[in-house]
């Protein structure tokens, strides 16, 4: 057992994780997943852990839809509208009122489909925007794909740190591109100022939700958000590589003009016509037929969330990463490792990165893994925890920072830093 | 039973098709699929049957690589390079040596990527083409996805029926899209006859090959092909909405310039560089994470083309189709459906089309499902029947044909014609 082999727990600390794990309102949709006790695994913000619900589900879909029904599965079983059904629920979870979210395709083809298509209205108001901004510290296949976006539309790029971005929009803004929570950092930006400075400017937002959606509440229609994507595979648990999102406001829906308009998003998909004529609403943002096994077993996932309050999220959220925080002071050497992850709440999402110098990361966190605490590591330096409120509780966390101290005294320095 | 509600057989028909079905080679490969005997499924040119390895697969990959190993099933259960590995085994059926093909997102967004692809690499060579034609009778997707390549690019569309396509490239062509086979009408066009004419013309040819993967041989590297898309659902089995394909030939990989540059495609994926740098090799076409659940579906569906020959699938084809088309003249009411699939092999897919006119093509094929013959309608009147010579026999055919003729006495005509 991996648990034999770690030090022993500080009372206070381990006392304290009780307490806070037999208060927390969440503890019981733990027993929706499928986790194994050995693990403490602080990665759902690279891939969930699996949902109770989905095996049986997809194994429904597969036997009795896909198998017996075959071809009429598509209207008889709901796939062909299953990508507005899913985005739907998933648009609760980010303050989407419905009509306005596709489940369908990767992160990074819904990014193409929403700067150009923002750039497309921007222009039509202004047809001198040609400037799109990008959050510096971007995950970097968004920078690609509007640097793609950019020059397929005559704009140009102009990457500026997300909390510059207000000041940076002006009259050639046409889009600016951001990350709610930083992937790297876990620092949480300023969404609803950020879009208001935008607008101010006569620009258009996109958000990018991969690490904030089902992490903390996102309010996409009160805020005034005109694009946004986002995976479901992190913290909404759907599935490795299961279907991104697309939300287009509602107001914007008539005027989006998407650089990917397949048979999926036409008016009449079935009457085969040569000439695209978009649908109206959310479906605009298809392309091609839906991966639907994937989509179907993200729908399953997505039962996990029903009735919970996404304002309970994020306070066990905060909760957690605080708790992780004093333990990793308290078990951590000193001065092996430093929180890049901001310590105001207003400024944190759901993850806690450590920088972990000396060129000892990578086998820091090799150390984790092979005693059971799973996390990962970004190049150069950084080793990152994510904290998924749904399944993960304080004993995770305590036990979390304990190994980790354990694994820091035993790993030395590759060379003087 | 479905069986009790159709008409005797004509003696003569079902004799031989009991005599073809024994003589036949593939006979076996039926047992790999689910199928039951009260339905003769004749749309797997629109979702092939479930091949029976898949449901056994996909609840390991759900239950031991999600669910046990989560994150690290991305190294240890090969999940990050199954998108090359799938696209090989997919190669293996459509004439292309390994490393050519990824298995990744929808035919509508490769028809993109390989459209703006190939206009950016002619157009390296010879900076005033500016034309993309594409075949008249295209399936309704590739002809928008081009349109946006064009109008992204600064190109113009062409329309042109495939077969005049030889006499229609000239000095401005950059690129060339072609569907192999017509999905209306199941003509097969001259895929080395049009390749060979747009090369001598100077433009590229970028093939859709929905309707002939696994269907007949398809031979993109012997042709020269310069880049090639597909679907992986028809009669490859893969699942509703499995990913589809992108080729790009050997040769140009180097010069391929993604108008969709994902991380998933960059030289260095897990290096987070701000900057693009494309990795070598089909890996190119990539773009973001790939549909997990949905690929190793279709990878598990790939098993049942194990030791199977082209040239034998193809002569099936033929034969099940001409056979078809046989019956149907023997127990069709003369005149009611006439067929617009070409009767020379060389032009001939693996289906047949009927047209049947009089406003009864709908309700037509409505009695044939409810008698458990299940083709599809293409509006406004056609009715199609494909053969997935895997596991579609001759009887299939004699009592497919019998249940139109049976269908189309029962059926009135809406208004004259």
């Amino acid at each position: 057992m991996a648990s034999e082999q770690v030090a022993p727990a500080d009372p206070g600390l381990a006392a304290e994780a009780a307490a806070l794990d037999a208060a927390d309102p969440l503890r019981s949709r733990r027993e929706l997943f499928v986790l194994d006790e050995d693990t403490v695994y602080l990665d759902g913000n690279s891939l969930g852990a699996l949902p109770g619900t989905v095996a049986g589900r997809l194994a429904e879909v597969v036997g009795h839809e896909w198998g017996r029904l075959r071809i009429r599965s598509w209207t008889e079983s709901g796939w062909w509208e299953a990508p507005e059904r899913v985005g739907d629920r998933v648009g609760r979870l980010v303050g989407a009122a419905p009509g306005q979210l596709v489940a369908a395709d990767s992160t990074s083809v819904n990014v193409f489909k929403a700067v150009v298509g923002g750039v497309r209205m921007a222009r039509e108001s202004d047809g001198a925007r040609d400037e799109i901004l990008v959050d510096a510290a971007t995950f970097p296949t968004d920078g690609y794909l509007a640097e793609s976006a950019a020059r397929l539309t005559g704009c140009r790029i102009r990457t500026v740190a997300a909390g510059d971005v207000p000041g940076a929009a002006g009259p050639r803004t046409a889009v600016a591109l951001l990350n709610h929570v930083d992937y790297r950092t876990g620092r949480l930006h300023d969404l609803p100022g950020i879009t208001a400075a935008v607008h101010a400017a006569g620009g258009l937002v996109v958000w990018d939700l991969c690490h904030s959606a089902g992490a903390l509440p996102v309010d996409l229609d009160a805020d005034g958000v005109d694009l946004a994507v986002g995976c479901t595979y992190k913290y909404l648990n759907g599935g490795p590589g299961a279907p991104a999102f697309l939300y287009v406001r509602r107001e914007l829906q008539p005027r989006f003009d998407s650089p990917l308009p397949g048979w999926n998003s036409h008016a009449d998909p079935f009457g085969m016509a040569p000439d695209y004529a978009p649908a109206d609403g959310a479906v605009r943002g298809r392309v091609g037929t839906p991966e639907i096994l994937s989509l179907l077993a993200l729908d399953a996932a997505l039962d996990v969330w029903e009735g919970v309050d996404p304002a309970a999220v994020r306070a066990k959220s905060l909760a957690l990463t605080d708790f992780f925080l004093r333990c990793v002071e308290a078990y951590a050497p000193p001065g092996r490792v430093t929180c890049v992850t901001p310590a105001a709440h207003a400024e944190r999402g759901s993850q806690v990165s450590l920088r972990c110098g000396g060129g000892t990361a990578g086998r820091t966190m090799d150390g984790l893994i092979a005693r059971g605490v799973v996390g990962d590591f970004r190049r150069p330096d950084v080793l990152r925890f994510g904290f998924a409120p749904l399944y993960n509780g304080f004993a995770d966390a305590e036990r979390a920072a304990r190994v980790l101290g354990e694994v820091l005294r035993s790993v030395r320095h590759a060379c003087p830093t």
